[in-house]
């Protein structure tokens, strides 16, 4: 089995490979700019690890890995713009909206997106384009919500905005390993990406750190990583990167 | 065969009746403006015209239609974006963007691109995602060729802004007949897409028609007008609706 290291060193040589849609021409420069900002990969990490946990082949799961990744890009330089999140900044670069311009980062998150369903497309069962239409539609629906500020907490949220593609990752993953139990595998998507989240959120001290204060937020991460322990107890596989992954996400804080 | 109307008639309903993505939760109302203002639904009758001509069940090419009138309508809410073309109006009504502000206008373009995806993936063979994927890249491509403004004459911008979902139009309906002799169709589909745009700029007096004047813009109309009929009838089918299709372009003129 890979180690997570070992499946992100793949996941970078596979992206850096990826023939994007000649189409998109000259915008290619901005998506690229995009994809190699630097990201920690989790997604695809976890799509890729949970592929050979399950018994599939990891190198059948880094189009699905990349599919991911590019819709992720897609959310982060959409939620970007001025008129949502108006971030400047992305991983200590310019965000694409102030280094390309305005219209050049709307076309260049449509592209991803369009790019992620060409990757899911190589599959030639429907489930990996489902598992990520499906996702990806729950964040925007997210994304829609957290901008009109209507009153939702920021755990439900949370699973709208990340926790869908976490779980996305891990059922990709099972796709293509074709994992037909998929319960405790989604539970422990479900509570990982809620603990990235808490992480994320200890680190940055916003979001539930604002919400509910750093005790409580704390308290919510002890119970995400002990349920997302239980469920991988509960799977019938060798689960054991899948737990050095939730090692790694708690080491971060 | 079902007239153009019919087919028009059988597609409003259809749409109606279309669940789209429970994740979007609140942004169906936007979503649904942007698919109720009216459009000719020239594509999706294209669509289900070309599949019954080619031999198919025209109903069954009915996902396939509406995820090309899906993806025309994001690339309208897109457009009509402040940072791209900065339209107020679109089918007389207020744009997107105007109606429902900035920030929903990215996320319902972004919706109605994901839910269209969807749509293609109903099918349990991946050549209508496919040619709907590279169809939306091509088209996302040329729009970034004309914001950017670098000199690509009319007509080649058209044939990726227009004319590629004009060409994936004809492509879906042929794949749901699976059809496999498509050159003459897709010549077909190519100078219907020209042609549609030659129209369209000559009503609006703007395009083809500042770029080379009234008189050039009217003589490749016919140019296209020829080619397209030539093209159908080097098809070996019954292509007389596909014919009346380019009649009623004709008329508009």
């Amino acid at each position: 089995m890979r180690t997570p290291e070992e499946h992100r060193r793949r996941f970078e040589e596979h992206l850096r490979a990826l023939e994007l849609s000649p189409e998109i021409g000259a915008l290619d420069e901005a998506v690229r700019y995009a994809l190699d900002g630097g990201g920690k990969r989790i997604r695809p990490v976890l799509c890729l690890a949970t592929a050979e946990a399950a018994g599939g082949d990891p190198d059948h799961a880094l189009d699905a890995a990349a599919a991911l990744e590019l819709v992720h890009s897609f959310s982060l330089v959409h939620d970007d713009l001025p008129a949502l999140d108006d971030d400047d900044e992305r991983r200590g670069r310019p965000a694409l909206h102030v280094r390309f311009g305005e219209a050049e980062a709307i076309l260049a998150g449509d592209a991803l997106l369009t790019a992620a369903f060409g990757l899911a497309l190589r599959y030639d069962r429907a489930d990996v384009g489902r598992e990520l239409t499906e996702a990806t539609a729950g964040m925007i629906g997210g994304q829609y919500l957290d901008v009109g500020g209507n009153g939702l907490d920021r755990e439900a949220l949370n699973r709208l905005k990340t926790g869908r593609l976490f779980e996305a990752s891990v059922g990709c993953g099972l796709w293509v390993a074709r994992r037909q139990d998929q319960a405790p595998w989604r539970e422990f998507a479900a509570q990982y990406g809620r603990l990235f989240q808490i992480v994320d959120d200890l680190l940055d001290g916003d979001g539930l750190v604002e919400e509910r204060g750093r005790e409580a937020t704390v308290d919510l991460g002890r119970q995400a990583e002990e349920r997302a322990r239980a469920a991988l107890e509960r799977i019938d596989a060798d689960t054991s990167v899948l737990a050095e992954l939730v090692d790694d996400l708690v080491a971060r804080v």
